[in-house]
């Protein structure tokens, strides 16, 4: 008799959010040419932040400082914080897990946006909890809804992404914090800004740790093109990231990672022509997907959305006809979003070779 | 009004399972001179892995494979075990955290040893999960206590590492087997081996990955050198090797630990050195241990557990009479066993400072 697993670990699926393009490759037996399907950073991380993970790669005997002190100091200067109102965890994907599993217990009901980021919900599930999925209305995220939501479910938290992904719509500071002020009590709002740096001025609510009712979510995976790295952080109330002790994997930092995350952090520079070479590339593609009579969407992130004006079957169409042109793409999972494929910036070599293989895998998915 | 967090949450102590050196060193305001404590591998990675690191360090903008393959084949190979029994992780910390997750929910009994490894029961508290903990027997894990305690208790999970941390003892291969045959149905022995490339051939039971009342965790953070990296993984049966997918962090691993831990594992003749030398520092401890009038453990491992002749006061006054002489060393936490120090293999260099150091810091503690 093999051992006992939990009740609601029999009960999970064993499906996972994401299959890795690592994993697409093998099953095709061909390697893609261009990566624009996971929102990474083709343009990379600062050259300082390179350097600086390959020094430390010879420490890399030495296990990583649990606190995340240095990063947490920088970064609590970088942002004008106090540094106990920051944890540094595996990305922000492993600081979901650690949140979720501090709200929630099987029956828990949790919100978010049907459509809105998978891992999340996976967490969820993972420790029992009950997604209650609102929808997107004009393609964003919908305040009102998620608010409504928490009120009429009860639930102690909620998701929202500001930018968003799937889509790359995104709401202005005030209407955020509109949310985050009408988060009810004993509730609390996470709010992942994965994609933060790439939106305008105006787009992030200025950071209030002393506000117990939103945790924000922060990565070094995307503007700053260490998705590799896996080096997330959460700012929140310090009740609240003291908790986050009672949990975590203390020793679970990769030490090469903790100092390429300071080293990039110091580099705002680069950071600034990242953000300018991810716009160059969003109206690259949109204007590609203008030439294949495709509309691309408004977006505040490292990505373009493209409505392919047609239903989920056309989107997923035209999504394998570009694989099989070797380009790795995602799309959205939920209608009516999913009539729309998604595509990172690229380098302009990705986005020659789009501009070449997007009309045909056009023609050979034909007319819509 | 705060955010409800989970009552299982709030009844967990804020204390972590270990201090970092680093915490200690800004506590101090002053670093170490030797880094002795955290049985850290000083003699460190294959340079082909650190090679390879910082060949993957530019590449970092890419998410890791999520499914760990090449690793996983390459372990497959070396270990002569399909594929689908292993399972790479974020060192073995985190995978032992997901195990727990799999098995323990409130109330579930657990067994380990009072003084093994902490993190484990860390882990087993975190769920909500009951520590039985059996007693060492002539400073070694029990494994009768071990078989005893499960049957007592119906645990679903055991815990037992072999090589043993804090104190270094080791079980033959056929005694650790015979604790393997006598765990009950539905019950499962987590094994845990991270010292095992340390200790003498015929230590490890021959790997059975159809024997689904046992898992073992083998790490690359100890003979390979790769602590900071966090590169563990599990071997066990496919069954349970696959409801980890259900739970884990999918893109938790670092794509540069994976590319170095590849490269670790390639080059069994730096492994080889690095076990050599690791036996030589342990001579050499063990002899500035006796020559300082203190018993050395017999061990298997890569640090020396040392008898400080006393109780565990005493043991504590020369643990921090090193620590203010700035040598890094850590002891085990229970009673008898707290009459020891623990002190990992250093280089030639970190021993001749502890030679040096070690009897300054007997002569302020004085005679016992």
């Amino acid at each position: 008799m093999p051992p006992r697993l939990t009740p609601l670990v029999e009960s999970l699926p064993a499906t996972v959010p994401f299959v890795g393009p690592e994993t697409q490759e093998r099953t095709r037996g061909r390697a893609f040419a261009a990566r624009l399907g996971a929102n990474e950073n083709v343009f990379g991380p600062s050259p300082d932040a390179v350097a600086a993970m390959a020094a430390a790669d010879a420490g890399i005997w030495c296990y990583g400082d649990p606190e995340n002190h240095d990063l947490k100091m920088a970064l609590a200067a970088h942002h004008g914080i106090p540094p106990e109102t920051i944890m540094v965890g595996e990305g922000i994907d492993a600081l979901l897990g650690y949140l979720v599993r501090l709200i929630v217990t099987p029956g828990t009901p949790v919100v978010t946006s049907a459509g809105a980021y998978p891992t999340f919900n996976y967490h969820v599930a993972g420790f029992g909890g009950t997604v209650h999925a609102v929808p997107y209305r004009d393609d964003a995220e919908d305040p009102d809804a998620i608010l409504n939501a928490l009120r009429d479910t009860g639930a102690p938290l909620a998701y929202f992404a500001n930018p968003d992904n799937p889509m790359g719509s995104w709401h202005p500071a005030d209407r955020v914090q509109a949310l985050i002020d009408g988060v009810p009590e004993n509730a609390l709002l996470c709010l992942d800004e994965a994609y933060i740096e790439f939106a305008p001025a105006g787009t992030a609510p200025p950071l209030d740790p002393d506000n117990d009712r939103v945790i924000r979510m922060r990565t070094f995976s995307k503007a700053y093109g260490m998705a590799g790295a896996r080096v997330g952080y959460a700012i929140g109330h310090p009740d609240l990231i003291a908790a986050f002790n009672k949990i975590r994997n203390h020793f679970g930092m990769n030490r090469s990672a903790q100092a390429g995350a300071l080293a990039a952090l110091a580099d705002q520079d680069w950071l600034a022509a990242t953000v300018s070479r991810v716009e160059d590339a969003r109206d690259r593609l949109s204007a590609i997907a203008r030439e294949n009579g495709l509309a691309p969407l408004p977006s505040a992130t490292n990505f373009v959305t493209i409505d392919c004006g047609g239903d989920g079957d056309r989107a997923r169409a035209i999504l394998a006809a570009l694989i099989e042109r070797d380009i790795f793409v995602r799309m959205p999972f939920v209608a009516p979003q999913d009539r729309c494929i998604r595509l990172s910036a690229g380098r302009p070599d990705d986005l020659d070779l789009l501009a070449e293989r997007l009309p045909e895998a056009l023609a050979a998915v034909g007319p819509a």
